[in-house]
């Protein structure tokens, strides 16, 4: 029970015997405190998923505040609609349209951040010890949530086309014969967090068909679909399926997280149910937040605006890029087309957790493959987002990241076959690092 | 399946066998759909527990705003911490001190209004069948919450003063004896939602050491003790005893419900792992509305801001008061010192969950005392609030009422011993009615 961010000293915990099951789920990973330490401005973070919120002009979030107050101040200030208000649920429509998607809006429903669309479609579906699928590695506030509830998350092979139908068929198979439930496969198919991979266009069909024989419901995440680089991506799985996917949507990645507005699309007796359990856990979601983006779709030409940020981000994925051939051309990664992230397959000697507090005394974080993993996967690779820093930090980051692996590597050759070869690790059960660097 | 609001067609649900057991606790009033009748603007709603936020000066909120966009605007739209805003959390304690709370901002979780701190304190501590002590009657929202939880609600007698300690002893004893786990009391000490009852200076150290002695946790939820109207209200129980409660506060009454800003203030050991809950559950509050409030705390004189709350909601009281004692005089009503609702007492042969519909007929809404039970107790009560409609409107919607209540005793009156006395019942299985209306 010591924090090790706060100081604190240890003290026991009266009520260790009346937490509920799930409690056990919860488990704060000691990566945490290293984080701490890493969101120093020296260092250079290649962890956070952040956006990079400063390229949003910001008289267009003035303009949208000046009409909340002036049009709707005291609804905006009031209690709403569990389910959101109608006006920004309407214009969700127009969001989702960009990726094929039709849909009414009386089955979109507003959260607080997808994460809370996660967060209610997990409660809806799972009772503990339900399997839910999803990609080999698979994002990191997903797995936790799904613990939050005592899912059993197991990973199906994912490759440089996104998740491998053949795979997913025999990770079904197996699961039936063990009697298993499964509840719903997780899947984010486009610029996929952490792998940077997106399911194409042939697998798409063939992932729904073996869902829909296998009378398995599909969760969409798909915060980064449209921010592609070159191409637009693949028309969503939900354009493709009304009954049997649960599309999730975002205003973090394209417009600013700070408002926390997420939306679920759901097949119209789940959402009535998505609905109910939206109330019992935040009665609305912000009526402020929802206006103020609502406005802003209104006003501001939000389409050329994701282009602005498309172009950043394209940018900064040139930067990582061109870096990592530069100063680890030895190593192996994906070349994402779109959204935040590159996925480093590591040499199998090395540990990307236990290498982590190296890299932050040399002045560099990044996210070990560890955290995407709910079976302890992961440990040689580690996740690079180049959302956030800019060009030059990012080659100044690679820079410092490959002077940490080659170290590591000198190590290793040096010690080989002593047997004093075990790398220090920080923490055998490193789970969700903090969520800003997620 | 079919919504009576929507108008959709009658569709089966192809996921019914897939939801989680806790899904069945998750259900749907149908008295819902009488409030949206009600809220029809001809209506009176004496029903809807919102706050009046047009009492609170437009450019407050307009210089709150325009001091977050120049001083902290990337930051407000970023990602923030799961815990909150450590500026916040700072203020929030000056405004527990106003209750005689004195604590460390490091045990200070901000959470997506008080309703998610409700949400989070329960998952974290029930497995189903787990056993919440209440008041009776208690807040419909979180009888909602924790059916979600399937917990077992058991409600403990409440009169003038409060909770009744005899009887939340002998409540524990019968359980205790019954081998039932007993995770926590739930309780509103102050203007209680919906009895408008306070907890008198006497018992609270007697509830207190009742808890203490039986091991039980308290969670104490006090989103109106600062809108008293004449003197304050007695210390918070959390001032009493720091390691037996976990107090939940709001600012949805005493500023505006549509930032959607609550918190809790726990233990240390459970404070960690609230983080923990919040983080899978939404990632983060929203910087910006935190930072809006933060600058509104900074720079606005808002204890006087919540003196004018306390002036018109008293004249709205009285204004209520005044109309019962002229138009209903033959029933029972308590005197609330503070908050925003009157708990009324219908004679026997009254039901108000049957009543509703000839009220909303009559142009008056009001809640039914059966929300506020999870037991099906309340057939004979109802809930008034006089925090939204002017005096003027609170007197013409009690006028309504007494019309109501008067034509409902006529005719029992007239069929009295002819059998056929039983009144159109609008659903066996209240729940809460919708989140506006709570």
């Amino acid at each position: 029970m010591n924090d090790a961010r706060g100081g604190q000293p240890i003290t026991l915990d009266r009520w260790l015997g009346h937490y509920a099951l799930r409690a056990s789920g919860l488990s704060a990973s000691e990566v945490r405190a290293l984080f701490a330490v890493a969101s120093r401005p020296e260092v250079v973070s290649l962890a956070g998923g952040m956006p990079y919120v400063r390229a949003l002009p910001e008289d267009l979030v003035r303009s949208a505040l000046e009409s909340v107050m002036t049009n709707e101040g005291p609804s905006a200030l009031q209690y709403g609609s569990g389910q959101g208000v109608p006006r920004l649920r309407e214009q969700i429509l127009d969001v989702m349209a960009l990726e094929g998607i039709s849909a009414s809006m009386d089955n979109v429903v507003v959260t607080t951040g997808s994460q809370q669309a996660l967060d209610l479609v997990t409660k809806l579906f799972i009772d503990p010890g339900d399997v839910i699928l999803a990609e080999a590695p698979s994002y990191v506030g997903a797995i936790g949530v799904f613990r939050s509830y005592e899912a059993h998350v197991v990973h199906v092979l994912t490759d440089h086309d996104g998740l491998v139908p053949e795979a997913l068929r025999e990770a079904i198979a197996q699961l039936r014969q063990e009697k298993k439930r499964i509840k719903f496969l997780y899947t984010i198919p486009n610029f996929h967090n952490p792998a940077g991979v997106t399911l194409s266009a042939e697998r798409r069909p063939e992932i729904l068909a073996i869902c829909q024989e296998n009378d398995i419901l599909i969760l969409e995440d798909n915060p980064y679909g449209l921010l592609s680089f070159d191409q637009p991506v693949p028309p969503a799985l939900r354009s493709l399926d009304e009954d049997g996917v649960i599309y999730l949507g975002s205003f973090s990645k394209t417009l600013a997280p700070g408002f926390r507005v997420g939306w679920a699309l759901a097949p119209h007796a789940i959402r009535e149910k998505l609905v109910l359990a939206a109330e019992a856990a935040i009665l609305c979601p912000s009526s402020f937040s929802q206006m103020v983006i609502s406005e802003y779709l209104a006003q501001a030409d939000w389409r050329g605006q994701i282009d602005e940020f498309r172009g950043v981000y394209r940018e900064r994925r040139d930067a990582m890029l061109g870096a990592l051939d530069e100063h680890l051309p030895d190593l192996a990664w994906n070349i994402p087309q779109g959204g935040f992230y590159i996925w480093v397959d590591l040499p199998e000697q090395l540990d990307s957790k236990a290498m982590l507090p190296r890299a932050v005394t040399e002045l560099v974080a990044y996210t070990p493959g560890t955290a995407f993993f709910a079976d302890g996967g992961g440990r040689h690779n580690l996740r690079l987002s180049f959302s956030y820093p800019t060009p030059e930090n990012i080659r100044v980051g690679i820079r410092r990241l490959a002077t940490v692996i080659q170290g590591e590597q000198d190590l290793l050759d040096t010690f080989a076959g002593t047997g004093i070869l075990s790398l220090p690790s920080v923490s055998e059960n490193v789970t969700a690092p903090p969520p800003d660097m997620s």
